[in-house]
């Protein structure tokens, strides 16, 4: 039976700063990338061996990635990179301190933004500079496809392309897939997999560093069980479908 | 002007030991990935922004490309891992102490080995636990495209299809492109770009973890200038075709 890991990065400069982060491209700090290796050790132990790795396009989730590669000793498996697994897009919030959104727009209208499933955050003015079209990453898409907002449903339609034509495939044909990428576009994942409902998903928490180990049927389309490789940093799981 | 870097792994456990690697998978030595820090520091001095990276399946050089392009900032960029890209094999001598051999064979026979154009050292027996049929990395392969033992020769003439169909392809289109690999392998690439006669090539020394910046003409198939980025620790290299 295919399993799937799905592996939130280590903890980040902007975590720890309490930023909203989004699409900003901050590195892991010290103790991120401790989790990373910490994440690699726990799959190892797991007899967990990956076919393959998928990352966003962001370092966090790139590096947390290479660093537990290297830890179960498979640097070598193809590492795919795409833009669809990126973390949720803030809009206007993006490098925002969230005490000081919170200061400025109250507490209600942060955890809406925050924990609502369908309302973005004001979008970014398409001359910002924070604008995803400034990056050269992004150099090579269609603008049209760029967020200069999300919500998590917007973010999961983006998403979703991506999991249904690249990484779902992978795991119909009986790989084992790893999954290294964000809070919000692994909750995407999560709601596809699970068929969460949409009032509930904003309820999944995703532990940075923690590897989300899922058994899959031998279609490799439905989760038959779930758990959190780091026990004792476990969060509880969506039923299964 | 499309550019290319060639990069050789920074110092490996093994370049330290001594010992015949070819195909053995040492890691870096703290001086080794030092030095992949070094050759990112100076190809972001010079400007360098490759559009995608190329690597060998052993970890000295994946992991060579990847401290690298993070301190180039470009860990975004598409990185391909291929075995065509593995350093040569050195059959029987694998894992064997350079000195021990030399006592054994003579050193006379050592330098034909290491630096004769096309005789390779005895093969490894097909049961032998060091033949790559038996590393889960090449278990997806003919088992008759791996290689027991390799001349320089034989080791050209598995790079060169990979260069010819994936690499130049992207040179051609104009892309700037980094290729980490191994002293051999980076060898097969220069003779092919340089021309460089079968008596000459082996004369090439690409030193460890040192960035060869090479200028190609408008159609990326010429070189037209060459120099490594590290210049205290540069060696000389074939003339211009």
């Amino acid at each position: 039976m295919p399993r799937l890991v799905l592996l939130r990065h280590g903890q980040s400069e902007w975590n720890l700063a309490n930023r909203f982060t989004g699409w900003v491209d901050v590195d892991l700090t010290a103790n991120g990338e401790d989790q990373a290796r910490l994440a690699g050790q726990l799959m190892r132990e797991a007899g967990f061996t990956p076919a393959c790795g998928y990352a966003s396009l962001l370092k966090r989730a790139i590096r947390t990635l290479c660093i537990a590669l290297n830890t179960m000793d498979r640097v070598w498996i193809p590492v795919h990179k795409h833009w669809r697994l990126n973390e949720r897009h803030y809009g206007a919030l993006t490098g925002m301190d969230k005490e000081e959104v919170a200061a400025r727009h109250g507490d209600e209208q942060v955890k809406i933004w925050r924990r609502s499933y369908d309302i973005a955050p004001p979008p970014l003015a398409a001359d910002d500079e924070r604008h995803p079209r400034f990056d050269p990453r992004y150099a090579a898409l269609d603008p049209a496809l760029l967020p200069d907002t999300e919500s998590l449903k917007t973010a999961l339609a983006r998403v979703e392309p991506y999991w249904r034509t690249e990484i779902a495939p992978r795991l119909a044909a009986g790989e084992d897939v790893l999954v290294a990428a964000h809070g919000n576009s692994l909750r995407a994942l999560i709601k596809i997999l699970f068929a969460v409902p949409d009032t509930d998903i904003n309820l999944v928490e995703v532990p940075t560093g923690n590897p989300m180990l899922i058994e899959l049927d031998a279609a490799g389309a439905a989760p038959r069980a779930a758990r959190f490789l780091d026990e004792a940093r476990a969060q509880s799981l969506p039923p299964l479908p």
